[in-house]
């Protein structure tokens, strides 16, 4: 069912693969570390198993393997940046990387990116700013599988949010979470076990509630995070609907149900009103707002507390947004990262194309 | 059960109250801008249904009539401002207007607030950045009733994200809502309908599911966005907590289950860790981005374009976030606001307490 790599062994292969593609020594090392962030933190959906779309997409010319990254347009706090078609795993912190530098001097940093692809997972990105005593911010738009409420059409992706906030001795805050009900990954966990989803999760292409994980393949929808309207999906729907406009309509990229799809057999959207994906960044100096060892005890302090508040019957504790994630890092930093086989076929199969050994 | 009020003659009435406790002329202006912008959107229980209680809050000396609102510290594109205990309604639009101008300036601006009270709908701050081509953020921590994930304690408030985006011809985007599944005002309607709630909005003081609208008077909390751990309910319950983080340990605030509570006769928090209830407020130039004629066409472009998303079966058409609030506000200062008879009561007994007549 499962192998087990180390990170070194898959990093090498990662590397290789993207060197193999045309990418620099640099940009090789940039992208495998955002690409397997994804498997060590156990968000396996976005990581190594991407790599074989990644290169479908270079294939097929839609991923610029030598981008020329640049800034559009700036102000003290913000920046527009053209990602030149490159890989979303390179464009992303580099655009990251500006509001960085943006917010040690204005304070803040705001970066719209476009013309650029999948980034991998969001929490990384944002989470480049915590080593600088940063807020850091990060979202995407994504190909359309989601419905708005009230509809049976698909017009947002799962356009995640990612917000890190630095703590002292307590490890950091790193929420990171699509804004629909459940991720895409979960369905695909889902349909290789042969079993359905909970209700709430999707619905099929007349907008009736289903449990068929297989559902999206049928022309159904994911739905937004609240499920139905009486559960609050019109506010899973407007925080898809502001990570679209921030990431994609503020840099212009494409937006909505022209956002360019995944998979590379899939044509693009006809009249795109944008220029490729589109991402937002933010940075926010802590020291901005107040001393940053002040603030980052108060985190401490946050943490502490809401980590120690009353469990429910049938749980241990409450858990601080990061926690699972931070501890499946420790374990497969060390004990190793499982692939699943399908996954395991597919990377030898794109290493086959480069001649380059799993 | 209700009755009908011009806004003119409720604005005179509450301008007076506000006036009684001894705010000055522009406060009290100010303050009844935003409370009764509640109103006219149709977010009843957020307007003139709170004025009582702000004078209860005032009477036990935790709101200020008249606070010397000052910034304690800032950057290029930042700032926290210190509330002096006033009223959130003229704290809020003041600390959003520092906003906007660090915005002209810096391209963008974030201000966190501190020592401040309740300040009415988010959304209506917001919104004070589209007349001059921005997009507008708001955000508040509240009174804790809200239980996280696994958790049977209340630890955050509902607290409320909004997010308002100019468009050109088309109304603004405004998306406004709690980070619950369902807002503590829609409770109040079932409790005075003593109708039953849907499943996923509440649970008991044990933590079961519950459909009883009167629980969170017997020990129970309201539930994250998502409403259980299948349905996402770690998500909103990752929003709410970056709500409180923003608007209060940025700022100096009392955050988590230390925030002020909300009616006057309950005790404050025992070892507050900051001043008073925090606010975030943020503000973007729309052309610190791109020109902001193109970015305003293109938002008219995704308005329409989910306008008009193929409706599912016994649905009209799909609705932009704002679109409910706007059509009642256009009823509202046309025919008039209706106010229910126990709200009815309420204000007039406010009223006599300062010889002003309803």
């Amino acid at each position: 069912m499962e192998q087990i790599f180390s990170y070194a062994h898959l990093f090498d292969f990662t590397f290789n693969i993207f060197k193999a593609i045309g990418c620099s020594d640099n940009d090789a090392t940039t992208a495998t570390k955002a690409l397997l962030a994804a498997d060590v933190r156990g968000i396996d959906s976005h990581g190594a198993a991407r790599l074989s779309g990644y290169v479908r997409l270079w294939e097929a010319q839609r991923i610029n393997a030598t981008p020329q990254i640049k800034i559009l347009h700036e102000t003290p706090s913000t920046a527009v940046v053209d990602g030149d078609s490159g890989l979303g795993l390179v464009v992303a912190p580099y655009a990251m990387q500006v509001a960085i530098d943006k917010a040690k001097n204005a304070g803040t940093g705001w970066v719209s990116v476009r013309n650029s692809n999948h980034f991998g997972i969001a929490g990384y990105h944002a989470m480049m700013a915590l080593e600088h005593d940063m807020i850091g911010m990060a979202m995407t738009n994504a190909s359309a599988l989601v419905a708005p409420t009230f509809s049976i059409e698909r017009m947002l992706g799962t356009n995640p949010i990612a917000v890190a906030i630095p703590a002292d001795k307590q490890p950091a805050f790193v929420a990171d979470f699509a804004t629909t009900t459940a991720a895409n990954g979960k369905l695909e966990i889902l349909q290789r076990k042969n079993a359905d989803t909970p209700v709430g999760w999707v619905q099929d292409a007349a907008g009736n509630a289903s449990v068929n994980a297989n559902e999206l393949k049928q022309g159904g929808a994911l739905l937004p995070l609240g499920s139905d309207r009486e559960h609050g999906s019109h506010k899973g729907y407007a925080l898809g609907s502001i990570v679209d406009i921030f990431s994609a309509v503020l840099s212009g990229a494409s937006y909505g149900p022209w956002a360019p799809p995944l998979p590379a057999y899939v044509p693009m959207p006809q009249n795109m009103p944008g220029v490729g994906l589109g991402h937002f960044f933010g940075a926010m100096r802590v020291d901005a707002f107040r001393p940053a060892d002040e603030f980052k005890q108060h985190i401490d302090n946050w943490i502490q507390r809401f980590r120690s508040a009353k469990p429910a019957a049938g749980y241990d504790k409450v858990l601080i947004p990061g926690d699972p994630e931070r501890e499946m890092e420790a374990v497969r930093m060390q004990e190793g990262i499982s692939i699943v086989d399908s996954v395991v076929e597919d990377l030898k199969k794109v290493g086959e194309k480069f001649n380059i050994v799993l």
